[in-house]
C-alpha cells in the first residue's frame, strides 16, 4: 500500500514509518521539523539523540534494511507542498500525525495559541482538499486525541452517541469538552474532517488516542540511528514518560494537583498496531469513523504508584510530589471510555507492567546525562497571572 | 454602557451600531470592509447604495442625531488592531459580528475555505485573549448561527442538552453537524469561546441566529445615508431577501432542490432587540450561554409561497423554480428548535407577514436598477465537478 506519513519525524511518526516500511508498504515521510524548532527555541531537546534529519534517518534505514522511505521536508500549511505529495505519490492511506501536539505549548501565550490552531486546522484543510482533488478514494487516518472529550459525567463512546430526546432519537457526534487550546484545535479538525466525509464522500478514521508511553519499538532497537525522540520536558513530555525520566534522575515525580485525573494510556508499540489495523481496514466512502485508541485507564496517582514500585524493584527510591496544578481540569471525576473497535479489528494490547517500566528506566539510563533538569517543573499555566481585578464601572 | 461592535459595516452591524447609539450607549465600531472587498472581487454589490465608509456613516449619524460613534478601520486578525481597542476603550460588552459570514463563499475554493476559517477562528481567539488581558469582566455577545446544529433528527436545544446514558447523565454541548466550511468555522469559535469561559472565567453569550430578513430598521429610515447593505447575490444573499429581489425584478425564485429545507428566521429589527437584550442581561463570570435567536421556522417552499402571495397582492406574478441543489443538505427532514430564552428576556417578535414582504418589495423597488442579474443563479457547488472516478489500484 502507498502510505503517506505526515509528521514522520516525531515520537510516533518515525517508528510508524519504519514499522510500515518493514511490512512492505511504500512509505513516503513528510515533516517540517516543527517539534525540533520548538525545542530549539525553548532550549530543550529529546532525551534520545535522534538522527539529524529525516533524510539521514531514511538513509540509515535503507542501509540497514534495504527498504526505501521517500522524504519531503516541508510545511503542510503550504499548498505548494501538499498538492504535489498527493498528485504525484497518489497515497492510498494518509497517516496524519503532522500537527503541533502539545496542550501546554498552546497555552504559553496568545501567539502560541494562534500558531497551534492555525497550523493544525489549516494543514488538515489542505490535506482534505488534496484528497478531494487528487485521491478521493484514499483513506485518511488522522491522529485525534481522547482529550477532545474531556471528562464528561457519562461513559465516553467512540465518536458518536445515540441520543434519545423528547421521544425521538439520533446518532450524533459525541459532545466535546476539550481541555486546552491545542485540544480545541483537534476538535476543530474532527469537525472539518467529518464534514468533508459528508460532502465529498471521503473516507477517514479519527484515532482518538490516549497518552502514549514507551521508548522502544522492534525497529528502533535495530540500530542506534533508528531511535525515536523521547520528550520529558513540561511542554512536550507526557505523564508516564516524564515520570520515568524523573525517577531515573532522582527528581520527585511531578503530580499536578490531587492526581485523580484519569485518562486512557497505551504502549507505543500498540500505537503502531492500531495505525496499521486502521489503514488495512478502511471505512466505506463517506464514512467518518472514530476509534478510541488506548488500552488501559489510569489516574495520575496510579501511574506514580507504578513508577514508585518499579523504582523499588530496581533499588531506586522514588518520591512523589503533588504540585499546584498549572492546568484547569477536574482532579477527581468519573471516567469510563469505550475502546472496543480496535480490539475488534485484532489489536493485541501490550499492557503496562512493572517490567515495562523497568525497561524504560534502562533505556533512559543510557542518556540520563542529556537531561536538562530546568525543563522538568511546569511553568506554563492555564491561568497566567492575576486577572485584572477591578470591576469595570457601569 | 461601553459597547464595541465588531463588523460594524455589515448588514446587521451598522443598524446595531445606530440602534445602540440611539439608546445612549457609547458605541465604538470596527470593520475592515471584508464584505465590500469580497463583493468588489466578485463584481457584485449591495442592492442599497450604502455610504462610502464607516467614518462617513458615523459622521452622517452625528450630523443628524448628535450621537457620536467611534470608528476603527482595521483587521481583527491583527493583534496590533485588537489589543488597543480593548485596552483603551475598555468595552463592557462586545458585539461580535466581525466574521466572514457566507457558506457559499467558504465553498468556492480551497483558498476561500482556508481564508474563512483562518479569519474567523483567529480573530475570535484574538478577542478572547484581549478580554482575558484587558477586560476580564466584559461580556462577549458573539453571533453564532443555527446552522451549527445542522438538521438532527431530534429537537434542537439552546446550546446544551441533558444526556442520559448507561444510567448516568450530564448536561453537555449540543452535538453539531455544520453544513459548510463556514458553518464549521462557527462551530470552532463556539468550542474556543466555551473553553475560554471555562478556564479564564470570561462571560459570553453565543447567539445562534437564524436567517435574517428585512431591509429597514427605525434608524435606517431616518436618512438615506443610514441605509444598511442588502445582499441578493448567491454568495451573500439569504433565502427570503434573495426571493424578494427576484420577485421585484421578475426573476423566478431560486428554490434549491425540493425546498423542504427548514430553518429558523427572524426580522432584522428583532436581531437588534435580541442583541440588546443579551447585552443588558450578561451571564455570570465563567458562563458560556447559548440562545437560539430566531422567531419562526419556515421551509424554503413556505417562504417561496409567502413571496408568491405577496406578489399576487401587489399585482406581480411570481414564478417558483426548483433548481438542482448546489449544496449538500437534506431537502426533507425533521426540524424543531427551541427558542425560548430570548423570549424569556423580553423579546417581542415581529412575525413574518405578507405586509412586511410587500414593504420589502417597495424598498427594493427604489433600487432595482442596481440589480446585477448575473449574480442571482447559484454557481458555487458543494461538490465541484466530477470526482476522479477511477479506483486507485492496490
Amino acid at each position: 500500500m502507498r502510505i503517506l506519513i505526515l509528521g514522520s519525524d516525531g515520537y510516533l511518526g518515525w517508528p510508524t514509518a519504519m514499522y510500515l516500511s518493514a511490512r512492505g508498504h511504500q512509505v513516503h515521510a513528510v515533516d517540517n521539523y516543527l517539534r525540533r524548532k520548538a525545542h530549539s527555541e525553548a532550549g530543550t531537546d529529546s532525551l534520545t539523540p535522534i538522527a539529524t534529519s529525516l533524510p539521514a534517518r531514511a538513509d540509515a534505514w535503507y542501509e540497514v534494511t534495504g527498504y526505501r522511505i521517500g522524504v519531503t521536508e516541508g510545511d503542510l500549511c503550504e499548498w505548494d507542498v501538499v498538492e504535489p505529495l498527493f498528485r504525484d505519490f497518489q497515497p492510498e492511506a494518509i497517516i496524519h500525525y503532522g500537527e503541533m501536539p502539545s496542550a501546554p505549548y498552546s497555552q504559553i501565550s496568545r501567539e502560541h495559541a494562534v500558531f497551534t490552531q492555525q497550523n493544525n486546522v489549516i494543514n488538515t484543510l489542505n490535506v482534505l482538499f488534496a484528497m478531494r482533488d487528487h485521491t478521493p478514494e484514499a483513506h485518511l487516518v488522522k491522529l485525534g486525541t481522547m482529550g477532545e472529550y474531556g471528562t464528561p459525567n457519562i461513559d465516553i463512546e467512540e465518536g458518536y452517541i445515540e441520543i434519545h430526546h423528547n421521544g425521538r432519537s439520533d446518532r450524533l457526534p459525541f459532545p466535546k469538552l476539550p481541555g486546552s487550546l491545542y485540544h480545541c484545535s483537534k476538535v476543530h479538525d474532527s469537525t472539518n474532517i467529518h464534514f468533508a466525509c459528508r460532502i465529498w464522500d471521503l473516507r477517514a478514521t479519527d484515532l482518538n488516542q490516549g497518552v502514549v508511553y514507551g521508548i522502544e519499538t522492534d525497529e528502533t532497537k535495530l540500530d542506534p540511528r533508528f531511535v525515536t525522540r523521547f520528550d520529558y520536558d513540561e511542554v512536550f513530555g507526557t505523564a508516564l514518560n516524564r515520570f520515568c525520566v524523573q525517577a531515573v534522575i532522582g527528581h520527585p515525580l511531578t503530580v499536578y494537583g490531587k492526581g485523580g485525573q484519569t485518562r486512557g494510556y497505551l504502549n507505543i508499540v500498540d500505537t503502531l498496531q492500531c495505525v496499521e489495523l486502521a489503514a488495512l481496514n478502511p471505512p466505506t466512502a463517506g464514512e467518518y469513523r472514530v476509534f478510541n485508541q488506548f488500552t488501559q485507564q489510569f489516574s495520575v496517582n496510579e501511574l506514580a504508584e507504578v513508577v514508585h514500585r518499579a523504582g523499588a524493584d530496581v533499588g531506586v527510591e522514588v518520591r512523589i510530589d503533588h504540585l499546584e496544578n498549572p492546568r484547569v481540569e477536574k482532579e477527581e471525576h468519573y471516567y469510563n471510555a469505550t475502546h472496543t473497535r480496535l480490539l475488534n479489528l485484532g489489536l493485541k494490547p501490550h499492557l503496562l507492567s512493572d517490567t515495562l517500566v523497568e525497561s524504560v528506566f534502562s533505556a533512559i539510563e543510557l542518556h540520563k546525562d542529556r537531561v536538562n533538569t530546568s525543563a522538568i517543573m511546569p511553568k506554563t499555566k492555564w491561568r497566567p497571572g492575576p486577572r485584572v481585578a477591578e470591576r469595570i464601572p457601569s
